[in-house]
């Protein structure tokens, strides 16, 4: 049974086939939040120790850490701030340390410049995931010798140098290829966490069955766990959140292992729940239990987010950061 | 590819591995429904016509007929209304006949008692779906006789003469002794649709991955068909129509293609909607986005059947019953 093993200092969460779903936070990502972006420019991280906190109240076990920030304001004043060879490794680096500080997940270092992804093993304590590495010539030659120095597992995307296929059989032989590749520099298949690349249902009708017929592939041909930016799959439709909130519970039947999406949504969470107590994966129901309550205060009139946040602190901080601990 | 085609006068529905999961209303059923019971002893029929109606236009194609009621008060004034062979034979004939008159869908005739599926065969227009045969010896010699005399399809439950096993294996070969006895009778594997009997997940920790691989395996093996109770899965537990939200789609991933269930329900209809799009079941997401104005309405006020029924009508009674487009 495949594992891939995540630590934070004090944490271990597995991404397994007999695990519940990994469910990786995606909201620390200036990418596309222009408020935050301006935020972390002020070097202000007001909003990034929320969304930690949040996001792990509400059920992520491991948070992304993204640091693609266009910091406008200082490029005008400065034009080595248009390089994000510049900007990134110093701000992956600060984000990561502000978020060890607040909750006690494991991390995953998510950004397409190799020195920030360096910036952030550097910086981080335990197991992060590092996010990620492609079938592209290059980007394999960049990121698995990080890999393998720091011994850490990796996300795979199943593109290379011609794009994105739409054809799923070339996505498999592209994943293919990243293990093979990866095996080569010493690395196991059990640390390569594939994304097949989940296409939107809108645009091509036959999405969601590729995706279900490559996680079943990758499963049993290559072994590895997988992963998937779950939102993809709705994009340009009306009321996705309730394609999503199908789409998640068909694809951990079909064997997906993890998601990098944003847990402080009510519907998508309750999903996963069921899916995990439909799969066996939850002993005795009592994290459905658990999870009813916060339904409940919910339909009461709290947000998900603060129902999420007390039902945390009431189990002792169990499921809530380090702060609220303190 | 397996396909079980229903017919009522005017429509056909079909049942099959490439087509949108079936929708059997469960509703007109007295067991259990004291208001409904006391409707029919009086012969009164609203409640039937209004569930007939509703159920339609909330999504479900094939409506499920239970003539199984208790006459309470009859039988205090006369003992043959104790007997169920006495009661349900005209009950489901004129419950069949007011249904076929409010609405247009196939009906699935659904009894323990054999007269009462052999009324329901005969006041059925077109080709109805019978409930059930089981694989108890009497019950096989009883039922399989009709379903080849009427050539109708029939629902094939996995229990036998030993009761539910709790052991999917058991379960298995309790459908291929049925699926073999009907080969026997001449009746295809297409006209059976099996039920491999949901366990409430909340008493039996396996059941949700029970219920995929049995679907899988009786779509492989036996190319059957497969339906269920969806709500058992359920039972007992808090936010239970969570757990069947989830269930449904990941059940559907796994090859099922039809449930006996709730219709009048907006969280399992959006899953199962989600699902068809998701199965590549809703060419270019159409049927998708007429529900998606369905909960737009519901956001704005109306109950499910309400926004659904104006939906049915908006778009000239297609889904709607007879009466709506009179």
């Amino acid at each position: 049974m495949t594992r891939t093993v995540l630590e934070s200092k004090t944490k271990t969460v597995v991404i397994g086939f007999d695990e519940p779903f990994c469910v990786i936070g995606e909201r620390i990502n200036p990418t596309g939040r222009k408020k935050l972006a301006l935020e972390l420019e002020a070097g202000n991280f007001d909003t990034v120790i929320k969304d930690a906190l949040e996001q792990v109240a509400c059920g992520a076990t491991v948070l992304d850490i993204n640091s693609g920030a266009v910091f406008a304001n200082k490029m005008a004043e400065d034009p080595r701030y248009a390089d994000n060879n510049f900007v990134e490794p110093p701000l992956m680096k600060a984000l990561i340390e502000i978020v060890q500080q607040t909750v006690d997940v494991p991390l995953c270092i998510d950004s397409s410049v190799p020195a920030a992804l360096e910036a952030g093993l550097a910086a981080c304590e335990g197991r992060p995931l590092l996010n990620s590495v492609t079938g592209e010539e290059e980007r394999l030659e960049l990121v698995l010798p990080l890999v393998k120095k720091y011994n850490v597992p990796v996300v795979a995307i199943s593109n290379d140098d011609t794009g994105i296929s739409p054809d799923p059989d070339v996505r498999f032989a592209v994943a293919k290829k990243i293990v093979e590749r990866a095996a080569d520099f010493g690395i196991p298949a059990h640390d390569i966490v594939v994304d097949p690349l989940v296409m939107p249902v809108g645009a091509m009708a036959s999405a969601g069955q590729q995706v279900f017929a490559l996680v079943r592939r990758l499963r049993e041909e290559l072994g590895v766990n997988t992963t998937c930016g779950a939102s993809n799959i709705s994009f340009g439709l009306p009321h996705r959140h309730g394609i999503n909130a199908a789409f998640l519970p068909m694809a951990i039947g079909a064997g997906m292992t993890s998601a990098i999406m944003n847990p402080v949504r009510q519907v998508e969470m309750e999903a996963i729940r069921a899916a995990n107590f439909l799969m066996n994966h939850d002993a005795n129901g009592g994290e459905w239990i658990r999870f009813a309550k916060v339904i409940e205060a919910v339909e009461g009139g709290a947000t998900f987010a603060e129902a999420s946040a007390a039902a945390s602190q009431a189990a002792g901080g169990r499921r809530g950061g380090r702060r609220g601990r303190a």
